[in-house]
């Protein structure tokens, strides 16, 4: 049976059986080298993830969750002392109940939360930084592939994500369709869009301006006076504000905020550049500095570009056949009805080229695409119904 | 009577009389000394602007066009050799017909296109950059007046304008209440929403953000060659990226553009940080390049400023008490049924605060908010039979 290592001491111990352990505690699995689908190699790719539950005997009540371009393993509280990002949905007595499934969930190829990455040391110490390869969510699938074979999961009961856990979840089912029993696809599309497109471009866009990033190899950078350098973080804060504006609404920023000034900030008060803010600014202010101060800037890019080129039907004859020849998963599309990042249309469409036309089920809520995350409890019948029944 | 001056050359010469010129061509009026809004002081305003047609015996015939954030005086061709931004709408015969109407079109305040802006010398030669006051919309307003006073125009016939020009007209008629005849507001609102302001910000921070902005003082720097410094065109150009995707629509982009990769690039072709880019990506560069090839980022920064402070209300109560009083103004409200950036309800919103409570007029437009440039025409009959009559 395949093993994790613990590769952040760079020591090979046995830690835990790849399938057994404490609930919602990171854990890392050595998966080998990797090509990439454009191009890249890397010796050696490592699998950060967290379980909750038991795998059963016959292996067939395994759910792969797959979580959205900033997110990371935690999904819900299990036996650690933090709260996940999806506790109200994930858990004992759960829509996902993890008595009843054994739930994994991956960290993405390229991400920062204990799978290889941008930050990820080569083997003389140094991080790969702009030597990280061109990354697809397709590539990102196939390394899970890996995983799911050393956890004895030939074929997941389930893979279900939202936004960009959407798309791998869509391309889990496009890979490996007799690897997936059901696809559960929340806010997202089949490729992504012309304007999804355009806004990531602006973010990478703004990272890479930043005189921090240093062509993407500012881990361990110093500054004139020898002092540790920040990084791009002005950059990924100015990137994280506009994805947060695209992941919202307009009706709920204006409720929230309308034209207030943030405390005793005056954004009329002075002349030239330091006017106070308002405070909206402020928000956006506060979302950027929570980012910057737990996700890698390089990350950040490779995702937001591997999202980019997020196509199922890229290489398979394009989306209508692609999507036509997977018959043999059961999906469940759902959308945020304010979302304007993932239109509803475009779940809507998604559907339509699926052999079943499944109905698309609705998140009804006025903040826009978040909605997958803060009332992903509105499924809870439907998925019970339909996928966890 | 007031004249102008030529005051790109420094020297002080009789050029024309103020309300006598050449159809279409650019001129320059000094104001005298002006004290900003919010504290700011210069010794010398001078506006840049352009006329159409002539002011008939009793100063009935004027009408004052505003342009937009990026917009310039040349709104139509008229004597000169360039079409102008409004060719279809403005000129002999058309629906703002310079035949019959005196036009004048004032560059904002703060502006880079003959009016003093941050790229303006001081009285030692050094532009002023980040010495450069905050200005408000009401600033710009206060300054046009004194051109009006120096053309003898005590009453404007029309004052319209779109987009930020929309928010320019608004704050006329709030300003100057006895001097506004008919105001035309298209495509724009009562104050700035919470969202505008959050699309401006991450606009002036991508700026700020470039290391040629140099806090503002970018003028004839030199790079370590000794070369001219190229100024902070990434960050202006991440800036109108942006901006132009609010200005246009999803469903735009999406037909146009789809997943198309540009000619020859292939976005997915290479490991690493060179990738080739999607066709959106093209086409937003080619919006980025044109505009920092023709805007200073400074003065991008003072007017998107200037318009994060748009409100109607401010200092007189709110906006509603503000429109209330506005009973001797004859007001005409359009919007672009697809825009996402003013939207159509904002519109509804100031239509209803007015005392006249006028129907908001309609342009039908799949493009998003640029269908005010694009489709003006459509309101060529509603304009002439209540306000160009």
């Amino acid at each position: 049976m395949s093993i994790d290592f613990d590769v952040t001491s760079g020591q090979t111990e046995w830690r835990h059986a790849v399938g057994h352990g404490p609930d919602g505690v990171l854990r890392q699995f050595r998966t080998g080298p990797y090509s990439f689908e454009t191009g890249g190699y890397l010796p050696e790719i490592v699998i950060g993830y967290e379980t909750w539950g038991e795998l059963n005997r016959d292996g067939s009540n395994a759910v792969l969750l797959e979580h959205a371009l900033t997110g990371d393993t935690h999904v819900a509280r299990g036996d650690s002392d933090t709260p996940g990002w999806w506790d109200g949905f994930v858990g004992p007595g759960k829509t996902i109940d993890t008595d009843r499934f054994f739930v994994v969930a991956p960290n993405i190829l390229g991400g920062c939360y204990g799978t290889t990455g941008p930050s990820t040391p080569d083997q003389a110490g140094r991080p790969l930084g702009s030597r990280f390869p061109f990354t697809t969510i397709r590539d990102g699938v196939r390394v899970e592939a890996r995983l799911a074979d050393a956890l004895g999961i030939r074929r997941w009961h389930t893979v279900i994500g939202g936004s960009m856990g959407g798309a791998r979840a869509l391309e889990w089912a496009a890979e490996f369709p007799d690897r997936v029993g059901n696809c559960v696809v929340i806010a997202a599309c089949a490729e992504s869009t012309a304007e999804q497109i355009a806004f990531a471009q602006i973010q990478t866009q703004s990272i890479r301006l930043d005189p921090q990033f240093r062509g993407g190899d500012y881990y361990g950078a110093t500054g004139p006076d020898g002092t540790p350098a920040p990084g791009p973080v002005e950059g990924l804060g100015i990137a994280r504000r506009l994805a947060h504006i695209t992941y919202r609404s307009e009706p709920e920023m204006d409720l929230r905020f309308g034209r207030q000034a943030q405390h005793a900030e005056d954004p009329f008060g002075s002349a030239g550049y330091d006017r106070g803010r308002y405070q909206v600014e402020s928000y956006l202010d506060h979302q950027a500095s929570k980012l910057v101060g737990r996700f890698d800037a390089n990350s950040y890019i490779v995702l937001t570009e591997a999202l980019m080129s997020h196509d199922v039907g890229r290489g398979r004859g394009g989306a209508q056949a692609a999507l036509s020849r997977l018959s043999g998963v059961r999906f469940f599309v759902a959308a945020v009805d304010s979302d304007r990042l993932y239109w509803p249309e475009q779940s809507e469409r998604l559907a339509r080229l699926l052999p079943s036309t499944p109905p698309v089920h609705y998140i009804t809520s006025p903040i826009g695409h978040d909605g997958f995350l803060t009332d992903i409890e509105q499924l809870d019948g439907a998925l019970r119904a339909e996928i966890f029944t």
